[in-house]
């Protein structure tokens, strides 16, 4: 009998916003892998802390690189896939020893999440079960009190990477956004949301699942100093009865 | 001293699927109240009926009008104005007498939940705490085992109920999509992905939260009939590596 594979969603960094399901399957399981930066322990796996049971194996899954060379280089892209690889063969080396493992993804696993890279190396294989979470922009929305969308609402997911021009034409064409990967693009960002005359709307979220989490309106943050994951939401529902 | 308003997300239809956070609000609350069509008693509140105690007071609150009047229809905003009005009166009276009050809303609060429209009446004037939910879209692609989005990826939330032309548009522009209210829209849906190219990538989710959901290629579903609340997924991430 090989092991089951779960992959779980712990919600964007509140331990109280696990699922009862996700504390069930870490609880189940015999070996709990979480994905952190070299020599560090992730976000992940520090969510979980609180369940974790003597006699846990960890696999830790280390990124060899995050961002050192650009995505698009192929140097990049060879040391991440054989990492992909590797962590799948030690994963899976555990489910056919019959252990039940429990991969930690920060937020939802589908969502943007790395467990995805070895669900599709490994779920074809083994018994596998994925466990949604509360995603970042829902903790942020949640935390702001912010209706985000409502009735015919379309909503638009944008990374703030993408250049000015096809920002501003998304965001002039969506009732609700949610723009990702804030950081270093806030000014363009900025500029954006003014081309697409959507700038005085525009919620700015900081660390919105922490005990240091805040929201403000972004008209009202005097500087551009933003974390990678800090959040730009535009709600939708303007139609208010 | 008033009491605390808690908007509870109930995720999307397994009750594993709440979160510790939402069964410990509930646990707190004096009063529950729930959304449901006349003379029925809700999803929501099925999704908690494990966690009811003796000698709470629950609070239905029934929709006056549903589906039989076009939503367009000024008699349909009046009248839907008026309940959500006279849903915040009744709320408001718990809170001023001091009740922990639980508005439960399937999925999350925020994510086109009615319990928006009491929010939106009672938050400036009550302690307010907004508890994020597993979204239904979450909910289907975790079943489904479907990666939707990673790295760069736009995902566009589109209602089915969108012009033809528009929502061809819109599937030819992204990365991702998820296609909300699909019912008695599929057939223009499986246009609209044909015109976008997109017809083959997608999945339909039927009941993708219950223990009778199902998930197939949408070019596998043979027949067009769908309930209300089915979902399309058509994922991003094209390039795996």
């Amino acid at each position: 009998m090989t092991g089951k594979l779960y992959g779980v969603g712990t919600g964007p960094g509140d331990p109280e916003l696990l699922t009862l399901k996700a504390v069930r399957a870490i609880g189940e399981a015999d070996v709990l892998a979480w994905f952190a930066k070299a020599g560090g322990t992730g976000n992940g796996r520090a969510i979980v802390e609180g369940l974790l049971k003597p006699g846990m194996v960890e696999l830790p899954l280390h990124y060899p690189v995050t961002v050192e060379i650009d995505k698009e280089h192929e140097d990049y892209k060879s040391r991440i896939t054989a990492f992909y690889n590797a962590s799948a063969v030690a994963v899976a080396e555990h489910l056919a020893a019959g252990h039940t493992v429990a991969i930690l993804s920060e937020g939802d696993p589908m969502f943007y999440g790395s467990y995805m890279h070895l669900h599709v190396r490994l779920a074809g294989r083994f018994s596998t079960e994925v466990i949604p979470g509360i995603t970042a922009m829902s903790g942020c929305w949640s935390l702001s009190g912010l209706p985000i969308v409502q009735g015919d609402d379309v909503l638009s997911v944008l990374p703030g990477t993408m250049g000015e021009e096809q920002l501003s034409r998304r965001l002039g064409d969506t009732e609700a956004a949610v723009i990702m990967k804030v950081g270093r693009n806030l000014p363009k960002i900025r500029r954006a949301l003014s081309n697409a005359g959507r700038l005085g709307e525009a919620v700015y979220v900081e660390r919105g699942t922490t005990p240091a989490g805040k929201s403000m309106r972004l008209s009202e943050k005097l500087d551009d100093t933003a974390p990678y994951f800090s959040l730009v939401l535009v709600p939708g529902w303007s139609g208010r009865p």
